[in-house]
């Protein structure tokens, strides 16, 4: 495996395959798979789950990374083209990704949507053109418009609770929250569970809808898996006999990149907050899922939160696993 | 092991076999006694010969660690229960700490005093919250009331210079210092000398008595050991016939969390600073330790400092030799 | 090897073995050479490749290391003697740097240029001061007026490319910057071509001669091997049959410390930025080289830099590489 970018590269039985491979991993550990191997981690974007989770992933198989975050000094780094850098980027992408790529035998890139021109963001630009300067092999850490491992993640958690892809129910909702958010989860989410052959519902206020090509994408796996795609702001409706709700928040496409003009449209929508109420009619165990972090009494009630319907934990938990499996397919000597 | 909080936990025959597992590993390596295991760092509290003691004890027993530090996004982690999160914490601990917790094998958490409330602090309120969120083996990297890894160091110091145990005699001096100092090291301290049955006397000036909980549980442990604990603010008295002057700052507890008015009491003890003048009645060998950082000209002087009594720089080497054991104790496969 | 600080301690014969040896593990990777060892990495200067070409080459051997920053509380560290230490500084490098370095079974350490006397910059006062403070194996990672690293990896890019030493043509030529930069690239740059036995040309407009210790120390590499060392202003008289171009900046000795001074002189010289016009009667196939970072348009223009005749990529791959070959010499079992 040379880019583990989106779920949609893969077929569903190469998926369960990682799956196996991530179970396998966690009950008989492989301390040397990967000795002497080495991660380059990144992030052009802040992380806190996604940076440590891939720093123990390679650790339990004796690999290791190292890790170039904002922080340090590619604070300034430059990527237009034909500039000339009299300012106070000191660096370019061209040179520095290269190196930084080369130092591993695996790259790791975090880069989230700079909000500027939503087809940008939709098509991934800045991600794949960083991917496009060099040849190790690569995995996306959240780019503009996918998080691959987090989706993965959240198929293996959906495994393990049981929760049945032919026939399940997932709502992926809004949710109110102080920032524009990016479109990355809700499209990995929505993919996913397409993908899984679930039944999945957008549930979302006016103004919310996802972009046409976030939907189509979706709705074309669905239609491969025998799952099916709806969308609709009737909270009851959605939430009907559902399994899993997977709350996230995301910008309005609409008014993308301009949070002022969405504030406008935003400021009434502060009820749409996940309390117990919302599961009335979902399915007796239905569960609360969220990629973290969470903001408490604002996206979601501790009730619902501390109760036993939530699996964020777990979720949490599985980028781990999840990821041990990919970078094993990736870099074991064995896998390649 | 599952817990490395307080010495006080553990019997003197317990510590005796720390050290010398401490001592075994120094003399034999054991480069692949920790294979594939991580430990988690997590500092809500900066840190430097802490953090990088502890990345060092790992990777020389072929493990690795991760580090969370406050420059993370961790910066707006809030801990209080029922909040509204609308401000600009992202994240709770209640989610953070579990995730973090569960990507190693053990986890070592530094948190320090927040200096509001003082029982808080002397119940070590914060930490034992922080370690209530998961169930995997903890070590305390120096909480608001205890620092058993500094302790520990220094136990292991004072065996390796000779300092008679029954019958050694170690004064707990405090000192000036710009700003209201942790009680984590005073207390620690104390409690270490008076277990390891040495006769002990805090050294300090009226208005900095240790609180009564503090001296309570020493007293009590130096009742076991056959040692003895007593406080003077006489400075010959003190230091007549010791064989350690262990030197460290600490906040009144009387101005608990007020530095003004802690300054008012403070501003005419400038003179409490080690010089050679305090070894003129004192054992000829008498050692002077310290935990590190110090500053030089205002705690000690530089005579004292690099001289022959100080030990400072052994206590931090030592550092990172006990945790080896601690880490060995709680990781290895031949000790679980 | 104890100490890794300048290429002039080794002769032409040990250079090629760790070139050889840098050869050799690339080709057959160790990747448990230096099993539980560990490199403490002291940066008091930023860095992006060196800090991550040396956390990469430790633990594709099968070690690792702990990293202390700019960023860390190192900041206020305070090296001056006799100070009485009641400023924001809390620790002293006398204490720090030891404790630091015996955690390791090496250290590197980089601190860059203070530029405030130029005689303490050319003797490397800060670097082998701090270097007197401990016994462990130390590597210069850059310092005041060396950075051997980059020049062994300019070394072996050099051979790679097949560029003759005894003959080959190498122009080190200063280049126009926004700010007055190090001496230690240029120097360290124009003592390993010399010693290689190049021929050597020192470009750059008047005011900016390198300090007569710079260069009478590469001439005595120059006569010892054969080569020669030259020094003009006449872009066309040194670029011609040249085999390499090696770019950087540096201050003006003359302006030393005084960059409102030396922006008088340089405010002219915007025009010493290379372009394809250099290479008219360079040899055909003349490289550009460039220790990165390198700022597009200012240095260079994209079309040499994009272009067939750089090898600015290999250069910086090569530190990871040579790197290697220094860590395996100092720390393997095999050969200490």
């Amino acid at each position: 495996m040379d880019l583990f970018n989106d779920l949609a590269d893969f077929s569903h039985e190469q998926i369960n395959e990682l799956l196996a491979l991530a179970q396998r991993l966690y009950q008989h550990p492989e301390p040397r798979a990967l000795e002497g191997k080495v991660l380059s981690l990144l992030f052009l974007s802040p992380s806190l789950r996604t940076l440590i989770s891939f720093q123990s992933a390679m650790l339990r198989m004796g690999g290791g990374t190292f890790v170039v975050s904002p922080e340090m000094s590619i604070h300034g780094l430059e990527s237009r083209a034909g500039i000339v850098m009299d300012g106070s980027a000191a660096e370019h992408i061209r040179e520095a990704v290269p190196v930084i790529a080369s130092y591993g035998d695996a790259i790791g890139i975090r880069a989230f949507a700079r909000r500027r021109k939503l087809e940008d963001d939709l098509s991934d630009r800045e991600f794949l053109e960083l991917a496009s300067l060099f040849d190790t092999p690569c995995i996306n850490m959240e780019s503009a418009i996918n998080h691959p491992c987090q989706s993965l993640a959240d198929w293996k958690t959906l495994d393990d609770l049981g929760v049945p892809s032919s026939g399940g129910r997932l709502v992926l909702s809004w949710t109110w929250h102080p920032q524009p958010m990016p479109l990355a989860v809700p499209a990995a989410t929505l993919h996913m569970a397409a993908m899984r052959g679930m039944d999945v519902t957008v549930l979302r206020p006016e103004g919310y809808e996802l972009p046409d090509v976030v939907m189509d994408k979706a709705r074309q796996a669905a239609e491969a898996s025998g799952g099916s795609l709806a969308e609709t702001d009737d909270r009851a409706e959605a939430m009907r006999d559902s399994h899993v709700v997977y709350v996230n928040s995301w910008a309005s496409a609409r008014h993308y990149g301009n949070k002022h003009s969405e504030d406008k449209i935003k400021s009434g929508l502060r009820d749409w907050r996940v309390d117990d109420t919302w599961f009335e009619n979902a399915a007796g165990d239905c569960r609360f899922m969220h990629p973290l972090p969470v903001r408490r009494g604002v996206t979601v009630t501790d009730e619902v939160l501390d109760g036993p319907r939530s699996v964020v934990i777990a979720e949490a938990q599985n980028r781990m696993l999840v990821q041990m499996a990919v970078l094993h397919r990736m870099l074991s000597a064995s896998q390649r």
